[in-house]
């Protein structure tokens, strides 16, 4: 099932993409739903990220380019880190480049959404705390890393994590490609097959820290091929059995979003 | 005015303590709220974290232990990280040392609330957008940080943050000292005047790259004397006019507390 939010006539509401139509529901995704009867055409509204995130975590690094360069043994404490939910937009906003600097990247991710509180949680049981996937591109202003490896603020600016463009509940994540398009050229086309740390580990590690709650985001790493983009670029992060998330790149000044 | 989370015959309420005494409220702290005429004494009640955070903000290595040591150019990007906010705790709750490990480092801190929606805030201004302050315990495992300098595991588990035990709402923050004692022995105790970065420039630089919303918890940096605690000791966390947090730490396999 292929999960939506969209906003119509002023208000937010979610939805379910059925025969191309976007068939309006109310209640909790992750609990309690029902369709209310009404029925939207996709030209009809404006698509918003697919939810609201409670929290985004996103690990650094994940990809090798080969499969040969898979290393034999893992490292002991992968490098996680969060992104603020207030960087979350939709597909076709703007990616706002902060002032000061001309460019930032786009890493292309498979980003998992977890729908049940989950705490120790064993590799082999991690996909029933899974509610769905959808695309992610985790937009990140190297120039803000500071020396001594901190990436906060170089993931953190408002825009920086479009997702979309609908959460898909019923994939294997394990037979997808995770692309990217920049200005239409293929940037980004990898197999998650690729992961260092694959998402069973990865989802497992996380809930021997901290609980994992419905809502929660895990961006699972960007392929390599990632690259800069600047003003006036169009980016495509694209799973091909979730969509394609297509925004522009902007600079602050061209842009009525920022306050 | 100080506001209080509580629990009380197996519900969750909101109150503010006034003459000794928990008055409870409805409504939304950071909106319009009200009393319900319902008033319970400090005894009736388990004291809870004053707020669910909506995220959790923190800066590092940001005290000098004299000010002659304070820098004289500060630092172009601080080091800022986030605390998931699945790692609260209350006033008395156990904080678990993860397994595998024999002690965690306390570190007593001013935590701000934000109160409004905070985007580009010019520092003289940024005290408008802060509702109230409470003490926070950046508690943190130096054990689980990466060797490439990232903290996020490290200050991520369950129980990591202890908060409370009330938000004072009319505080002049640097006027406090910021206290730790370990077992009853003062381990900290320094004015805010010791911070690297102060909170006007803290919080107007996070503006800058974020939007910070009502809810948001910014952990200001912990004075020098934060130490390791291990089994069984007590850590009291206190800015006098606040209040003081007390917790224990207690191991993973002695708690009722992980799932």
């Amino acid at each position: 099932m292929k999960f939506t939010r969209f906003e119509v006539n002023g208000a937010v509401h979610s939805g379910v993409i059925k025969d191309g139509a976007i068939k309006q529901i109310k209640g909790d995704i992750f609990g309690d739903w029902e369709f209310t009867g009404e029925s939207f055409s996709q030209d009809e509204v404006k698509q918003l990220a697919p939810l609201v995130p409670n929290q985004i975590i996103g690990i650094g690094a994940n990809y090798v380019p080969v499969k040969a360069d898979l290393p034999h043994t893992l490292p002991e404490i992968p490098v996680f880190f969060f992104k603020p939910a207030s960087s979350v937009i939709g597909p076709e906003e703007d990616i706002i480049i902060p002032e000061g600097i001309e460019e930032v990247k786009f890493e292309s991710e498979l980003a998992v959404i977890i729908g049940r509180k989950a705490k120790n949680v064993a590799e082999s049981d991690v996909l029933d705390y899974v509610f769905g996937y959808t695309v992610g591109n985790d937009v990140t202003a190297p120039q803000f890393f500071h020396n001594d490896g901190h990436w906060t603020i170089g993931k953190s600016f408002d825009t920086f994590t479009p997702l979309g463009p609908v959460i898909e509940t019923d994939l294997d994540p394990f037979q997808v490609k995770v692309e990217a398009k920049l200005n239409g050229a293929e940037k980004q086309n990898s197999s998650i097959e690729l992961m260092i740390i694959p998402i069973r580990k990865m989802i497992s590690y996380l809930t021997n820290v901290m609980t994992l709650m419905p809502g929660d985001v895990i961006l699972t790493g960007s392929p390599a091929g990632a690259e800069m983009g600047r003003s006036g670029d169009v980016i495509e992060c694209e799973i091909k059995e979730i969509g394609a998330l297509r925004n522009t790149f902007a600079v602050a000044r061209e842009s009525a979003k920022t306050v």
